[in-house]
């Protein structure tokens, strides 16, 4: 595996350990600020601070539980994609039944200059899980 | 825009138009034999002979009318993606009501060593659209 594949993983692997620690700076770190996510249904969601909103409004009721298995990464100088499926658990701080949403999600990536890697796209295939 | 970039938008057009003349052979060309479609909801659809099948079978009863309007591409070595919005339309042959779906799909493309480009990942993000 070359050694942008494993900064690859890490990335992944960093984005659910520290969702799970609710450390949303972390979290923000491993996405450029341009950058675009992709769901079913809705318009794109454009920019790191529109993913940061989200993100702290949801933490403040529920926390949530993620992780991701890698499916494959590809890297080709700068640009690489990652085909991953993830499992989210959506626990209610407060009790009560958690929501579970399970699926691919297909995500590119750019390495900086730096030789660090953020996420720039991201397709998200999750729903609902029985 | 570069001749790749030009090249995988052609790619994008020729696919719509085909798809819309019931072409399917100029379909399937586009894609690596290899390719892997993923979809919210169901297991990822692995390899250019299901995509076949499924083609085929819908389009003895139904035609479509699809287009796609690029939202950008980006081209690192042999290695690209591609980010669309769809609109599908589904023609029942027999007559009666139409079904839309629209949204966003992300492709990675390959180069092939001929140098033109197939579709290798598509996330595929269209719901119904009212």
């Amino acid at each position: 595996m070359s050694s942008d594949e494993q900064a690859i993983r890490d990335v992944v692997a960093l984005w659910h350990r520290a969702t799970n620690a609710d450390d949303v700076d972390t979290v923000l770190g491993l996405m450029a600020e341009d950058v675009v996510f992709l769901v079913a249904g809705q318009p794109p969601m454009r920019g790191r601070s529109s993913f940061e909103r989200g993100l702290r409004q949801l933490l403040t009721q529920q926390r949530i539980e993620s992780t991701g298995d890698v499916q494959e990464v590809e890297v080709s100088g700068n640009l690489a994609y990652c085909w991953t499926v993830l499992t989210v658990r959506i626990v209610p701080r407060a009790g009560g039944d958690s929501a579970v949403r399970k699926g691919s999600a297909l995500s590119i990536l750019h390495k900086q200059q730096n030789g660090s890697w953020v996420v720039v796209r991201d397709a998200n295939l999750l729903t609902a899980a029985s």
